[in-house]
């Protein structure tokens, strides 16, 4: 399938990567072209502007970075959806907010343009393998038809309901995972203060039914204390500052994730916006120091 | 062997019946006495005082469900400490602070008695079956003598440290399960406020590697909202009440868990002190009404 | 001086009364035109569109009551900014955050039209009595050009610095507000846990130094228990999350201003928005009960 | 009148001083008898144990900064709680929590002694000036009798109730000056993060009615940034812990003040413990920067 790829980060160019071994047909755009080398030298093409990817392909998947970004390149000078022909798809992956979902879906059917917003669960190494997880709000007959570009990527799709409802689970996804971290990582700091060893309290709160899974892949990052950025920190605070946003907008009181956010506020703050999120351990651990 | 047992509670009734079933002797003290009915319908004894049963065993078992509560049989009127012989063993089993351990710890040394702290994690039906994890704190010849008993009651048993490491330890999951469990319960809230169905909520975080497992265990008595007690809510409650004295004790901060702890304190003056501590669900959901 | 004035809500209506009595010609714009009636008794005329009052008058005030109304009326159909001759003068009293009212005097500049930012501390009793308090943001010479409309609306005018300035300050003098409230409410409810009159309460921390002077004035709402409305908590939640937006923009961590911002969130759920936004103390004061 | 004095740190050798000078004839005790000298050269004798100054005076006043402090000079080894003449009166100026007075109140009773807590507001200037203020719990006979005495040290006496209010104001009063300190810096670091200048800020703000008016005297330790002590910060968190301790006894849930706890808990351990507690807003400034 011809398939317009807009947003080639960490994320998107493996994303990319895994579509063109599966036979599809790529017409990049992102800002920064020599992210694309790689990706040209297995066939992809890149165009001058994302109204040109739109020209050329009928679906369009964006993986970017947060709203602003994606309402330059759908709705900014040559931005994409004037140009969708009729009957054409957006798969909108980027992490947004529902509501930022919901206008999008609008501003395609306004055009008579399809659209699926479908935000993935997994960082580096899952977009690598084409191991991810996707979450998708739109019309069932548009997943089906996204299903062999989206199986090219990921491991599981699920499809939670109409537009925004991708976004929706997403957001919900990510705040476990950021206050999972967070109350870990306070768990092993109060740990530690009372003398127990972290290996020990690794080996024995991995084998507990109360921490997540995810938590044991951390493992090694917390040990070492490099935390290698699997996904970093800052995104993870802006995420926490999308869900605060949301819950403010539909009404949702939610003390325990403003501390988290805070907390993450102040790691960002003190230099570790780009280490892995986990990396929440380490400032909530220095915090504790002179 | 004889073994001396005060406490029998929930959990403490439970673990005694699974001593006898194993063979051992017990020698019972409490002080509601009827409670000991079904016990001795199966061999064993009740005695007057906590005294009496130290002057009769060599091992005494300890479940209550606070310090003042093993201060006053230990230490009170009648108290066990001072008739135990010279060369018995207590293992502790409450659920009480790592700085009350090691005072206890001490209170045994002057005595020449034996000390474990063994606190449980896992609420009434492990208790029932036998599937109780033991983190244990004391000397390691202390822990292999203790071992019968211990594996009567539970499927693993961890030696953690020193006196006073196997509570620290209990402590430190306690803690992770409360903000785990309340963590879960703000995403759900939020993800509901989103238009989010309950039920594909749980579907797709329970199979996400950011849930915790024991949180599975806890989506019937979500869903059907009656949240039959396996561990209340008041006594969650107090352990993070503990959790935040120890954490002031050893100078540790620890932010995110005491916002957790006054969602508690909320849940409980809202009258759900006796429901399973899950309800803390309840409560979240309920604060988001008119 | 021919002023128009968008806004005539509890706290604009008031303004522009006390505009009217020292003389100034008001030509008045309001969504719901009756609102208009009593000052159009008073001498003011009311035009059709936002548009129209730029046409008619050299300096156009607003009171509106956050920025997606303020957008409307100036860049929406019909707005005004298009409108206003070269060199004339906008004068933004409502409540809205620093970033919006940097952006409001970059499209000023580029019309080449005068822009000052002056929100106001005080509710409806010091608007009626000219009693309100105005930070503003902007150049001196626009300042001194308005006082005497300011002058003629408040009590003290101070010039806080460039555009955006003002309303800083008065996001920041809002937040102490709010903050001061709330803490102070906390304190009454654990002081009354203890057992403490609520008069015994008040008499003493009033004449305390820790008690903030506005203090005072919430007390009769408070003992009475009917919270008559001077400034409505869900206004107060709205300006908190406005805080937080900005915050995070700025890249600030404030955890106590989101612990305070929940209860807000969690008081505006139980149907308490329309109330006095010291409710927040009958929020807090229910919340303890079953 | 022979007053028995206990406890000659920075807040009770100045209020002993201040009984001297009214003509009352003091007899010490301190743990490190060198810090009664400067007292000892204006004519007040130091005696050996808290037991004899209780065979010497029928009237003890105890200055301690904690519950075990207390305890050990009232109850411990050669403590003076035995050691009172029927009759004798115990004033109790330490901070403590209710809990607490009450429990010291039930052993006077029992022994036939009088006793009042009378917890003091302020800090080391208004101790030597003879300017604090105090919270007195207990009989009205008692409060009456104390006069001169309180009157010496301070410029204001409320009688707030029976033994244990006293106590609870205070605690009361003390929570409030710690959040309100809080909310007062989180203010101004959200105010610089938006380009406002320190100085504006403070001019602006101590004019406001939303600052309480102890603030002013907080404004040259903030502005010079030494923090002097007048209370110092890790004793500021001590009373939070002790009001976060006895609002869990009496079932009030207080989350604002935990959130301000554990702002005090990493201002602690970043090493600010000995500065004027006002050092929060340096804490809170600082945790801005990497």
């Amino acid at each position: 399938m011809k398939v317009g790829f807009i947003g080639l980060g960490n994320m998107g160019s493996r994303m990319a990567g895994n579509l063109i071994k599966k036979g599809h047909e790529l017409l990049l755009f992102n800002r920064t072209k020599e992210k694309a080398g790689p990706l040209i030298a297995q066939g992809a093409s890149i165009l001058e502007t994302p109204a040109k990817v739109a020209e050329a392909a009928p679906v369009i998947l964006t993986m970017l970075t947060e709203p602003t970004a994606v309402t330059e390149v759908a709705l900014g000078k040559d931005g994409f959806l004037d140009h969708l022909t009729i009957g054409s798809l957006w798969i909108d992956s980027s992490t947004v907010n529902p509501s930022f979902s919901r206008k999008m879906a609008d501003e395609c059917r306004r055009r008579y343009v399809r659209f699926l917003d479908a935000p993935v669960a997994g960082s580096k190494m899952p977009a690598e393998q084409a191991q991810l997880t996707f979450f998708v709000g739109g019309d069932k007959k548009d997943v089906e038809f996204s299903m062999p570009l989206l199986e090219a990527m990921g491991r599981e799709v699920f499809h939670i309901g109409e537009n925004g409802m991708g976004t929706s689970m997403k957001m919900v996804n990510n705040l476990l995972l950021a206050s999972a971290m967070s109350a870990f990582s306070e768990a092993m700091v109060l740990g530690e203060g009372l003398g127990l060893p972290m290996e020990t309290l690794f080996d024995i709160l991995l084998k507990s039914p109360v921490a997540a899974p995810f938590l044991a892949l951390k493992r090694p990052l917390i040990v070492s204390g490099d935390f290698e950025t699997q996904f970093p920190l800052k995104w993870m605070h802006k995420d926490l500052q999308l869900a605060s946003v949301t819950a403010f907008e539909c009404g949702v009181a939610t003390p325990d994730m403003h501390a988290v956010k805070e907390s993450f506020a102040k790691a960002v703050r003190s230099g570790m916006g780009e280490k892995d999120f986990s990396a929440i351990y380490q400032y909530l651990k220095q915090s504790q120091q002179g």
